[in-house]
């Protein structure tokens, strides 16, 4: 790693933060637009940092970076970090005045789409903080779709993605289709967005809500309105099946929608991992819903339409809540603290190990289990119809089995600060897989992080970034490699 | 897979089955001892069942069979659950008259050296049942050390053997060097047996209770005559340390010992997974010392004689408590929780993951870390000063793989019987790795479980059979590929 390469990693972090103290302006806009004082902060803020990005950013133009993977690693990392950095200092200068540790975790929140949150009485908050973390949780949703499809699987991380697959074209004109890439993915991302925004207010969302839960729920962010989510939308099937499907709609691989908008094909929905992952929704959201109907008396429909929405927003890792379905007894708990390992598609919002490992996984057990018999067969491990390459082979297994490492580092550490097994346990994993609540009873889904002690959020928040860099990217930092020669 | 080798496999099951027939005459012995007349049930079954065996073995006398990898599986899966089906019949018969589930979870729990139990009142059972449940343990751990260090890791599974390495000695004069063997293993298990339990006496135990306690201490097992497990002698540190030695000699690979016994060599001791399964066994004991004793003003010797033993106890998947742990406070439940996954080493009578798949997945971690920036490297894989073939590698991480969904799975089917959270995570885990108690409120340390539903017994019983073989040797039997051709 060198000089060059470092500095030409800050200068694009620091292009980005600018981007960010832009968008500062909104929620000011926002504040102004519903007379509250808070829109000084934010407008000051938006001067400050951008000031300070654009003055970094001069500071370090200069040659071109290295293109290589290193290089890559590096950038990730530090545009992540950068950015949770300067969408923290809002949360300070508002009037809500967070502590740096609260700052810093709700912007890790928002920005790797988790959202867990340290503020109670979300209900009467600021509108400006509000719009705040639904616009990180979109910006950062918009982030890690660029990363999934343009970037980690060229690391050879993070899975399958359609544009590597077909390289001719890329090879091709590179930078050009790039670009049209990128323009597509802004577009339908924000025209699915207003989408969501707009069928949300006809089900009854006033248009604030509407807004805010339209960007979270695209981003599988899941940061709300309210502290009690959308237990207050409980009666109302309709606004469930909407963030349900929206929901859905952003566990897919963005790759499906640009596809079809850059060359009206839809080819790319044959992708196996979509299959694994609605398979895999649909086992848990209809077993519970027939569990809860025969437990309750409740008519299927009815709980169909609670675990149809909570579910998806555990296995798509929103982290939105209709219920509190800690109370739905044993056998739904169970299934909820299993499905927060799930995941839904590579190239899309979700966190988690993800449907596409799972399915790279039984083949290479499938393929395992052969070999034990027939040591000397070489059959080649599968995706759909195409051979996984070995790299991405042990990519999948490591994450696989640094995940679970790092979780039981991550409770140990959980549980030094004085909390309970289960808050411990679950604080780490929603952290791990940026799902948002966690089970037990302080981080369930009627709570929140507010009363966790400083050293713990600061363990969720390093868990946060590292599962939205798929782990192996941030581990691989902090080898002496990637610091050698 | 054809009749031959399923004869073959029964024939060899029979015969075993009569081993176990005549070990249930020692119950026998020792009831009509202490004028229990429990001596008739256990005589009665011995016949009946040494005579069904026998006949059995008669009948399915015959050609040698195929000594292919296939039959080795089939063989290894017969043989445990023929043993555990013939040792659950004493349980039956005796006047503690355990249903079919009950029986079948004592036997299976003894039989893969778990330890947990379904039968309260252990302090005043009939001296022949726990005699027989110790007996079931001593000859269990028998079993699994020969499994690992003499079948398995040749059908590619469980690690790491000395014996394998040095095939040049095999290929020379096999079956009197494995002859040489086996008696060395019975001998050398033995002696320790005998020296624990003269050990313990000196120390204070009963004759009775040295002699139960020993078997399931160097068997890993953890079958106590007490309710109460080693909370008597909890004031009794001389007792503790000599538990704590025995397990840690009962958790290295044995053929440390062999090879000591019969060359008077000690190189095996070089075996680096020792260093790693001493390294954060240490880690875990000290840590929680002291933390207990900063929290309970009480002095560091003292805490440390009972961390040093029940973390022994949990990462030796012994299963012994000298205390009850779960009110030692959120940083101690915490690191139980992380060491009922650990295990020891390979070719030793513990379970779960194992010091030396750690070792290797984090050579491989390391390995992939460095090929994500140089991918065109190809380092080796190492164990110590060899190399691991990557059937070895894939089998490492498969396992671990595998173990997670299969706990996943489990939990979920444990909860669905009605079972709170922790008690079916940490239930499945514990059969799952052999360790004996779980968390909670009804399978902890001062818990037993009896009073669980029929069927979380039996997913129980399934997951200390798959975990005592490995997973994969049970999986495979699974496959289409096992039963083809």
């Amino acid at each position: 790693m060198n000089r060059i390469a470092v500095r030409a990693a800050i200068h694009i972090a620091a292009v980005f933060a600018i981007y960010l103290s832009v968008a500062m302006l909104l929620p000011a806009a926002v504040d102004l637009y519903y007379g509250n004082d808070d829109w000084r902060s934010f407008a000051f803020t938006a001067l400050f940092m951008g000031g300070l990005s654009l003055a970094i950013a001069l500071a370090t133009q200069g040659r071109t970076p290295p293109a290589n993977t290193r290089f890559g690693f590096l950038l990730v990392n530090f545009l992540w970090l950068t950015l949770a950095i300067a969408g923290a200092v809002p949360f300070m200068t508002s009037s809500l005045q967070l502590s740096v540790t609260d700052a810093f975790f709700e912007s890790v929140s928002g920005i790797t789409t988790t959202g867990s949150t340290v503020i109670s009485g979300l209900d009467t908050a600021p509108p400006g903080v509000l719009i705040w973390r639904s616009l990180l949780n979109y910006m950062g949703g918009l982030g890690v779709i660029a990363l999934g499809l343009f970037l980690l699987p060229f690391l050879n991380i993070g899975g399958v993605s359609y544009f590597k697959i077909e390289s001719s074209d890329i090879e091709d004109r590179p930078f050009e289709r790039f670009q049209t890439f990128t323009v597509s993915l802004i577009g339908i991302y924000t025209t699915l967005v207003v989408t969501c925004a707009f069928a949300y207010a006809a089900a009854g969302m006033t248009g604030f809500d509407a807004v805010n839960h339209a960007m979270a729920t695209l981003a599988t962010g899941g940061m709300s309105t309210s502290d009690t989510s959308f237990m207050r939308y409980a009666g109302e099937p309709a606004i469930l099946w909407i963030g349900t499907t929206f929901m859905f709609i952003g566990s897919l691989p963005f790759s499906i929608m640009i596809l079809f908008a850059v060359r009206g094909r839809l080819d790319a929905l044959r992708d196996p991992q979509i299959r694994i992952f609605a398979g895999y929704y649909v086992v848990f959201a209809v077993a519970v819903a027939v569990y809860l109907s025969v437990r309750t008396g409740m008519p299927f429909f009815m709980t169909l339409s609670h675990t149809a929405f909570n579910f998806m927003s555990i296995i798509s890792t929103t982290g939105f809540a209709s219920d509190d379905y800690t109370l739905w007894g044993p056998f739904a708990v169970a299934c909820i603290f299993v499905a927060t390992f799930l995941g839904g598609c590579s190239g899309s919002t979700t966190g988690g190990i993800k449907a596409y490992r799972f399915l790279i996984l039984f083949e290479l057990l499938a393929n395992g289990l052969r070999r034990l018999i027939y040591p000397n067969t070489v059959t080649p491990v599968r995706y759909g119809d195409r051979s996984v390459p070995p790299e991405m082979q042990s990519a999948v297994v490591l994450f696989i089995a640094s995940f679970f490492v790092i979780w039981g580092i991550g409770t140990i550490l959980m549980a030094a600060t004085g909390l309970d097994l289960v808050t411990s346990m679950t604080g780490v994993l929603t952290a791990l897989t940026n799902v948002g609540p966690g089970l037990g009873p302080i981080i369930g889904p009627v709570g929140n992080f507010a009363s966790l002690p400083d050293a713990a959020k600061w363990i969720c928040s390093a868990a946060m970034l590292l599962g939205r860099l798929e782990i192996l990217a941030v581990l691989v930092i902090f080898t002496p490699t990637f610091w050698g020669r």
